[in-house]
């Protein structure tokens, strides 16, 4: 499953060239960053209200809402996933871990 | 970076039979759903405050609180992070893609 | 001013026995709980934005939208403004100051 | 329980020449406005599970932090609850029906 926030970040980049009536995502670029955020706003009260119904398939629906919006409000700011992710590594000791691994130690 | 989310999801999963006191995520799933929920709105709110600010770093910082207690909230549903990137990759079509290189497919 | 959460919770009582198709709020309270619920989440955002954007009258307008469909769940919860009002005042001991005012005490 | 907004807006006025360390809000205008629009946030998600808790004391309770956060964030920007209620006054055709009362109209 690794490649997807990848493969889904470069169609997201591809669309900010797009002609705002082609896609929904073309569209919400051109309306701008208010518009982006209020849709933050909205999946995440949406992934509140589902986790509390106790239905798991609406919460990773909604879920996923939250998180496809995150990755427009990303390329909309000129950002990449990978920022996001590097910063949960860094956070995480993960980085460490991974050069460890990179480095052959053990 | 792929393994970042993956690695992330099972130390997750390991919190959740350690001590409540033995750290912030331990906590937190004492505290039960409601408080990890909490959380979500609190991120989202601080990720469109980043956003709206203009501090790109700031961003990145929000955001990954709000992956980080997305996660969390996955976890203690006794959910995957890949259960919503498979619903992304659905969604976009990416599971077809993802299919035809795992067949060697151009 | 006073009067206005106390005339419109009265027309938002009387919308609740509306047909769905006559109006905004019959129809809102014909979707459900969840419908509203996403409504006070969009609006605190749109808050939110507005407040960082500056704008003193889109400020007023968005939070004019957080408080109508609060008075929308107050009475699909067949709550009252007067009941959040009294709670408030009760934090501020403005309730004791009100009834030292209707004994007539100085 | 109609003087409670404007009772209310009144302390919270005063509180902005507090010193900060003497009280909540006082403290709150200080940190500025970041920090009064994730209480925002945070009271609005609160709200949000609140009612899917279905606990109405729970709500009113919730909701009168929503309130309260929203009286902080207009004081803060130099408005007064006044501007709200006269905003859904005039959405609602309110203002009308007030001023043809004033004036003795049937």
């Amino acid at each position: 499953m690794s490649d997807i926030l990848n493969r889904l970040a470069e169609t997201l980049e591809q669309r900010k060239s797009a002609d705002p009536t082609s896609s929904y995502v073309a569209k919400l670029y051109a309306k701008g960053l208010d518009s982006i955020l209020k849709k933050i706003g909205e999946e995440a009260t949406e992934t509140v209200i589902a986790a509390k119904g106790g239905d798991k398939g609406q919460l990773v629906y909604e879920m996923a809402d939250l998180w496809f919006h995150s990755l427009v409000l990303l390329a909309d700011q000129g950002l990449h996933p990978d920022d996001v992710l590097n910063e949960l590594a860094r956070r995480e000791g993960l980085s460490g871990i991974a050069e460890k691994a990179a480095r052959g130690d053990k």
